[in-house]
């Protein structure tokens, strides 16, 4: 059996992510590894957080490995690559891998809770949603 | 024994925090905690990251459990509590809880590395800097 | 005739605001005087930008001298105050100061424009809007 | 003769970017205009700031009308032309337009000012640098 493909995603670094030591910042690759969820999302069938309907989520837990620091340069693109990993029945799990090149950057896992605004609670995902994150389901 | 006080952190939230949900961004809060453990970095024998010397460090791992969503409003300032749990030779780890009044929002777990940056690699942690942070060391 | 004294606002500097020169990124400081004026807005008869009702409002034009570049220190508060300039029927100009202790760090002004979410275009400000703004109303 | 060709850049717009409204805040519309500058600014004979040498350059003032808000959406990436206006002998002027396609989003002046770090003062620009920037010199 192959493993799946991952989602790719290439983020643009700022000047203004960078801290007195010229890293990015270490809050800022969160907002890089989710600008690659939020490209996955919104081609899901729940769409992007905040449009119509009921299919909301929220993150429940996230944890990030930080390998190497990277450091600001005009036309820098970090590249995310994401699969799925844990697939439940309220909640999926995104592994991510966070790269400059040959060099690997950070490792993020983030956990996603479906969540329902009407209700005010935690929600099943529906067949749909699952069979679209099964496509990019890894190892994990 | 008594467990030590925590290191008691306020950090303001900003309009801009806020996303289209109306909740504070959940790359922000990193923010927050970041602050918070900048506030006692500073008073530390190392001093702020950036400072002349050589006793830098940097994040190798962060996780963070979301447990509700603060909500932007004017004033709100949320509260950091900090200890300090695994306190190693080269690497010691921060326990932060923050709450708005009596909502736990969030805990986070912050590994922080000695790291000289005159030689590229890690550093043995002084002993004034480990009798700093034992100050704060919780029961984890 | 008296002058009105200012609004004043205490905004708190983030170790993620400074750049790579230890300086607070230019554009931060627009989140900063921002927040100053969100303060404001939270109290007056529209409310906050988001909030239930039609008395919307944009950002429509906003110039800034910066006098001197602010340094991240953990504590560091920057103090805005801001006064009430032209106070038209469709738009009103925020005139507003940066300063940290003694020293001046920026000058902004900012022209908010009232705004109909509802029909989409500009809207006529409101006499609770009018007077709430006349209290604040400097030279200018 | 015929007006010199802008410097493209186009700036690609975060979730993290957008308020409330979902319109992209009003500060970071700043941090977009920042980096096409310091795009420009890299391939200068300056340098980027920070870099080693003393040629070092502050923003002193700045404005920006709104025209348009953009709101977010994954792939999003708003187009910034930037041309030279005035080129004085120890500061000079950029002339930015951003767009989303045809649409007009929002248009920023921004005056930087040559600094010494060695001096803590303002530096005259040097012959190579004023040819660099005359390149783009636009009818301002």
């Amino acid at each position: 059996m192959t493993e799946p493909a991952p989602y790719v995603y290439h983020a643009q670094v700022r000047w203004s992510d960078a801290d007195i030591m010229g890293h990015v910042n270490h809050a800022r690759y969160l907002s890089l590894f989710e600008d690659a969820r939020m490209a996955m999302l919104s081609e899901s069938p729940a769409g992007l957080a905040g449009a119509p309907g009921d299919r909301g989520y929220i993150a429940a837990h996230l944890s990030i490995d930080y390998r190497y620091p990277a450091t600001f340069r005009p036309g820098l693109a970090l590249r995310v690559d994401t699969t799925i990993g844990h697939l439940g029945t309220t909640s999926w799990t995104f592994d991510q891998r966070m790269s400059d090149g040959e060099t690997l950057v950070a490792l993020c896992r983030c956990v996603l809770v479906g969540y329902s605004y009407a209700t005010g609670s935690k929600r099943v995902l529906g067949d749909d949603e699952r069979a679209y994150w099964q496509r990019y389901r890894g190892a994990g």
